[in-house]
């Protein structure tokens, strides 16, 4: 690609246009958009003048804000108006919603008066909800109509709407009756009439102000190509199409992984976000994390005292060394937990309900997975002991062999308690009303760093010898 | 969902089986597999029985393997061989490939010799290629025909297709020409030739063997509700449909995110997995992990020897105390790169050219990053030197303020150095081959544990007063 964006800034400065179009017509209109945005601004409006009406109007749509607000900035009215003309609704929408006050103005100043009312209107519903997701150009027809009036109503209206291959059913009043498939309308009869050939049980629709995540995970589970948005009446308002319920089941899984990985989530691609604009996302859970970490400090700082007056040196050095393993098994294994658990709620396949089952499962996990560790940690702590102590064998055996007990039993309590916390603080954050994602991490680390390390010090100060 | 099935369960019990069919044809066949697969497995033949044809076989594709494995085993042949041909292709060979041999055997008895044909000849495609994702029951019109004779054949053979939306066009030699949509071929005259409707520029296809999340990712990318799949001789040979994108982009994404979490990928919802199997996909890297820590251990118990002779006591209970502090945040610092990086690769955001400007960047938000924690944590730790030893204020001013110097200039190294190991080892991974979510974690880790915690007790060497 960047070799493309090269060639086409040399072809721009010796003005060779038809070359030019000729090269961007070959492309599609999401690749032309990730061309544009490599581009220097000031160049875009000329190389957008060479697109034919409707690839410059799908490559609009596929570009990113900066670039598209470039682009509005040096359009005409007319120029502008043409584009505006050439979007569905729902794309509008979208642009408009990330565009400063002042190129809004002119945007809604251009629309043709229908247009500009059904923008307003979509604007009204809250971002991330389905009638902000929604187009409102849909094919509708009527119970009463034949499978001929259907097609010819498709043929005279079909060009303007998003997809035809669902087509929806009305009642007079304008409630969702069912929908019919363009599959259908083309295998049945002329004469048949729309409302015997439509599906009418089983209609899955959602309603305007249900979540987009919620509404995308529809449309993937159902398998459906669109589904219909309906108002408090059970008025067909719109439809969702399955293009854009992908984008917004991308979307959201990247902003679960942002969010598991301490970041507020952002929108943006990553090359196109400013260095300032990730430093802001990522600072406020490091700065959090690492003021929490104040709890393990203490603790290390009141029993390292302690050992110093209780421990011989090396037995306090040991127990010391071993903190790091320590904390990070308890923060992997937590994680493990908590992740699958957050990704199980964001599927839809774990509600609140499966609590118990979860916790009975991930405590026996956590058994299996604690008692494996343990052993090995105190196999490898063994094996330690013979390789520095080779030559006086005997010396510390008792001492180090009871530090090697102390460490496994805090390993598997601490593995415990990090697959327990991990697995019933997400199911418990959404159910009151949290972010899953956005809880764990913190929560689980500091809980099982601060436990895990009484754990340790207080089962040394029980099991190993003390000076004296 | 849970009182539903008791009440299913009740109904078969006593043997309602009207009512139960007029429960069960209600519903969508996303929501009786659910159903089905919280039953107990010996009820499900004889509730599958009551279903229509049609609903039966959508129901069967939904179910996970286990439980279509149940039911093929209570098949006799001829339901086995209903169920078969009401299939797509596609979703017949998905279920063919999760079923134990002898079943595997019996399904290919049963399907018609064209079917059987197709199976055997879908399943010798690589696991996760685009062969073994596409279905062969497509539209294919030629160029030489009319509107009319084009709509004439998809009447005739559109009811088996899985798609008629859109219409691929292809030459005598079975070469890929283009495509036409049912809404142009719906919106134009009879006479018109496919040729000349027929899209034939900006034609996006595959190869059989490209992996299935690229091809995912074209779905998403060009919005297209079907993708062409092509031969070494761009010969059309099958197609990849929606549903089935978003179903690869979904696990894809649940992929990721358990190799993120340390844990190896399984394609099985959490609720339907073992404990046994949980523990095997969770245990290798927690093993590993715990295994890697022995570095920081010799690192913790080389300098606390050290420090035991060179430092006062509370010097090095202080040093040691800030040890996961300090190890922590770099790990939560890492892991923000690396993760914003693992996903923008896989979302194909970011490839390996853009390396030296995502060094670039991170370098420059770790700098920034990194200098807000060191002065936060030294106003912490002043803070709590005030709290600490308000007392006697002015006692150990001197080396106090050291330390808050050693740990807050250790602080940002290691934050500079986690963003540039989190950012660059994906990219390096993906480019030497490896996958950026598994390699990230444990190498991050370990490198930046290690070095923070020697830059940290360097640090204090040189720093910090010694005794005598």
């Amino acid at each position: 690609m960047a070799n493309l964006a090269t060639a086409i800034t040399a072809l721009i400065e010796s003005k060779k246009y038809g070359t030019l179009r000729d090269i961007l017509v070959t492309m599609n209109a999401a690749d032309i958009a990730a061309l544009f945005d490599d581009l220097e601004p000031e160049i875009l409006p000329r190389l957008f003048r060479l697109l034919p009406k409707e690839l410059a109007a799908e490559t609009f749509v596929e570009m990113e804000s900066d670039s598209q607000e470039t682009l509005i900035k040096g359009f005409s009215d007319s120029e502008l108006k043409e584009v505006i003309d050439e979007l569905y609704i729902d794309d509008a929408v979208d642009i408009v919603e990330e565009m400063p006050a002042n190129v809004v103005k002119r945007i809604l100043a251009q629309a043709d008066p229908d247009t500009r009312k059904l923008i307003n209107e979509l604007l009204k519903y809250p971002d991330d909800s389905a009638g902000s997701m929604m187009t409102t150009e849909y094919v509708e027809l009527r119970p009463n109509w034949t499978v001929e009036d259907a097609i010819k109503t498709i043929r005279r209206t079909g060009i303007d709407k998003e997809t035809i291959n669902i087509c929806y059913v009305t009642r007079a009043d304008r409630t969702l009756y069912g929908y019919v498939t363009i599959r259908r309308l083309i295998l049945s009869q002329p004469d048949v009439l729309i409302g015997d050939l439509a599906e009418t049980t089983n209609v899955i629709s959602c309603k305007t102000l249900d979540d987009q995540e919620t509404v995308a995970q529809m449309l993937s589970k159902y398998d459906l190509l669109a589904l219909p948005v309906v108002d408090g009446e059970n008025r067909l308002v719109g439809i969702v199409t399955v293009d854009d319920a992908i984008d917004v089941l991308q979307e959201e899984a990247t902003e679960d992984i942002e969010k598991m990985a301490a970041i507020t989530p952002s929108d943006k691609p990553y090359l196109k976000t400013g260095v300032f604009s990730l430093y802001v996302h990522r600072i406020p859970w490091l700065s959090i994390l690492m003021i929490a970490a104040i709890f393990t400090e203490l603790v290390i700082n009141h029993f390292s005292n302690l050992m110093s007056v209780e421990f011989a040196p090396f037995i306090s050095a040991m127990l010391l060394a071993c903190i790091p393993m320590l904390m990070d098994t308890g923060g992997n294994a937590g994680n493990q937990a908590s992740v699958t658990i957050i990704r199980g709620l964001s599927l839809g396949e774990i509600e609140f309900k499966d609590l118990p089952r979860v916790i009975f499962k991930e405590c026996r996990i956590s058994l299996l997975a604690g008692a494996t560790l343990a052993i090995v940690n105190f196999g490898k702590m063994m094996l330690m002991y013979v390789i520095t102590y080779h030559n006086n064998f005997n010396d510390q055996f008792t001492p180090y062999l009871l530090i090697a007990v102390t460490v496994s039993i805090a390993l598997m309590c601490t593995v415990f308690l990090a697959k327990f916390i991990g697995c019933s603080l997400p199911i418990l954050a959404k159910k009151i009303g949290f972010d899953p994602a956005v809880m764990a991490g913190p929560f689980i680390t500091t809980i099982v760093d601060v436990t895990s390390l009484l754990l340790l010090f207080g089962l040394a100060l029980m099991l190993v010898p003390r000076i004296g």
